[in-house]
């Protein structure tokens, strides 16, 4: 054993895999052979789906049967409902969707993981996550709408009202390219779980408590909080200056896996110019960007700090109208695909994780 | 980054500790500067846990101390009883577990992770296992006995009635030598999914998900159901020699770690033979030990497969009464000491883990 060791483990490899490629040094996110970035712009959210989970993109027929069977999964079991209504009205949206994925075992996710098990879990999260808001607001959850597909349904739940197209493409575009992205820890945390021979649902309810935390999932929303605190564009510069001279960290800026820009951020700057005209608050973004590159390059010369994808993520996510506290949620209901991906490979060629520890603490004393 | 791997990072250094030492050339298993087996033979379960979160053993004022917090959160909060009648009746123990711990999330279990938060994660586990069985009985839960200690108070819960002197002792001691054993599948899940700063309760879930799968806490059932099926020492060697023929994996034997026989059993043996007298069952286990050993050493020479703690841990738990469906919830109930331990560790020197993948996909279409 070599006691050498990386803190985090970074730089070392965990495990292959076919699903996806972080091309940092070239600012490529590669699913199984695709850009990522291309198909965020052109395909549907089931179409990548069937991409990440079967290996390939599916036909027409196969397209038809894959959207029938997300459709299907759009009603809570009667327990589910329960749970949504007795969990306490302060616990995170994180917490809910991890219970109540949790609470969703049954035979039907027995060991090995499937694509049927994957479809279920991923279709039922935008249900769970409007309906808990429907009833923390004393309401009734809006009813699925059979002939809106996975991400348009999502957005009728959510607001009541059939969604425009280009908020359909901009939410599209953002959960595509948010699906999948390595040995990210929450993936990793859904492989060494189901490294045990775990069922699907203990590995994504893992995945769901990594994703949770601050240092993974949470940025979104905190680019959200600054661009409130911004307000304006004529309080950007002095607002970005004052973080910056008391070192404290940009949401939004740097990424430890891309060296150039992020790519995912460049898919959802194009998508989002398609929505500038519509809303003020992404006319801040953009300035505010501009002015943040600026002021790094001043402060934090030769970092290279890129925009990533949490800065447009926020963008897109507000302007499709979701309150920040869903912006976490709403990742989470992308990557589940990612995870589900990883869980059914990991599950083709296991080997159960059991790395080693470095014991620094007292030698016995006896 | 070298291209050199290995599949379940077998040999990989994933952090540094100061809580556990497994000690597979010397077979020993270290607590913080202590032998586990000495501690499980002498020691409470409160101080053990003591040990394992604070660094030291407690004096006479901090126990008393520590004794109380554990008794004082034996109650389950009313949203928590909802969901155990409310989830179905074929869920298994570990998903009902799983669930009721991801549903105890409040402001309380914010970042960073505490003692005061282990503690009430692992009081409450016994209270969610039996209240849970009674539920599914059509009965009342037992209240707990304020008199009682932990491992007594959970007999007492379990079966409605004090429990003996030699059944505590003999559940303490497995409960103390299972709860912490380094970076095993689900202690490791609870560090990746704190290393993101997520809650103590996410982790906790997390882990229990991966204790959940049959290659890590699912095996002391199967070695029950091997020595049901034994049924009598007359038909032991049949029973063996046919499995070992066939290539089959024998429940109870072999360690990935230690090389010389498992620490943990050889307490475990030494505590089982206070209960010998009192349990046929016992008596078979012993004898399909040693039938089991010799024939091993017969059709697998020079492999050294000794008995590992999942043997003598379904005889012990057996003999104490559990039903086998428990056995690996009660691995769950030990082991949170282990992983909240290792979580608060995490979080003292934190780095997210992220490590890296080897691509072996389709290069891009494009």
């Amino acid at each position: 054993m070599n006691e050498q060791w990386s803190r985090g483990l970074e730089g070392v490899i965990a495990t292959d895999t076919k699903i996806s490629l972080v091309d940092g040094q070239n600012g490529r996110l590669i699913y199984r052979g695709y850009e990522a970035n291309k198909l965020s712009l052109t395909s549907s959210f089931e179409e990548v789906c069937h991409l990440l989970w079967h290996g390939s993109l599916p036909d027409a027929d196969q397209l038809i049967k894959f959207n029938e069977k997300f459709k299907q999964h759009r009603t809570l079991p009667p327990h589910i409902i329960t749970i949504l209504k007795a969990l306490p009205a302060e616990m995170s949206m994180m917490s809910v969707i991890r219970t109540c994925v949790s609470a969703l075992e049954s035979p039907f996710f027995s060991w090995p993981p499937t694509v049927d098990q994957a479809i279920v879990v991923t279709a039922v999260i935008p249900v769970i996550i409007t309906s808990r808001a429907a009833y923390l607001k004393k309401e009734e959850p809006v009813k699925p709408d059979p002939s809106l597909n996975h991400i348009a349904n999502y957005l009728y739940m959510l607001h009541g009202k059939q969604p425009t197209d280009t908020h359909i493409k901009a939410l599209t575009a953002y959960s595509i390219l948010t699906m999948e992205h390595g040995m990210n820890a929450s993936t990793f945390t859904s492989r060494v779980i189901a490294s045990t021979e775990s069922d699907l649902i203990s590995s994504a309810a893992g995945a769901i408590g990594a994703m949770k935390g601050p240092l993974h999932g949470g940025a979104p929303s905190e680019v959200t909080q600054m661009l409130n605190e911004i307000e304006t564009k004529e309080k950007a510069e002095s607002w970005i200056k004052k973080k910056l001279e008391n070192h404290e960290k940009l949401m939004g800026f740097g990424h430890r896996v891309y060296k150039t820009t992020d790519p995912r951020s460049e898919a959802l700057k194009e998508m989002t110019k398609q929505l500038a005209g519509e809303d003020p608050w992404l006319d801040l973004a953009y300035y505010v960007e501009e002015t943040a590159l600026r002021l790094l390059d001043h402060y934090k010369p030769g970092r290279k700090l890129y925009t990533n994808v949490e800065f447009y993520a926020a963008a897109i996510l507000k302007a499709v109208d979701l309150p920040a506290e869903l912006f976490t949620p709403t990742f989470t209901a992308s990557r589940m695909v990612g995870w589900t991906a990883n869980i059914i490979e990991q599950s083709n060629n296991n080997r159960i994780f059991r790395p080693q520890s470095l014991y620094t603490g007292p030698v016995p004393f006896s």
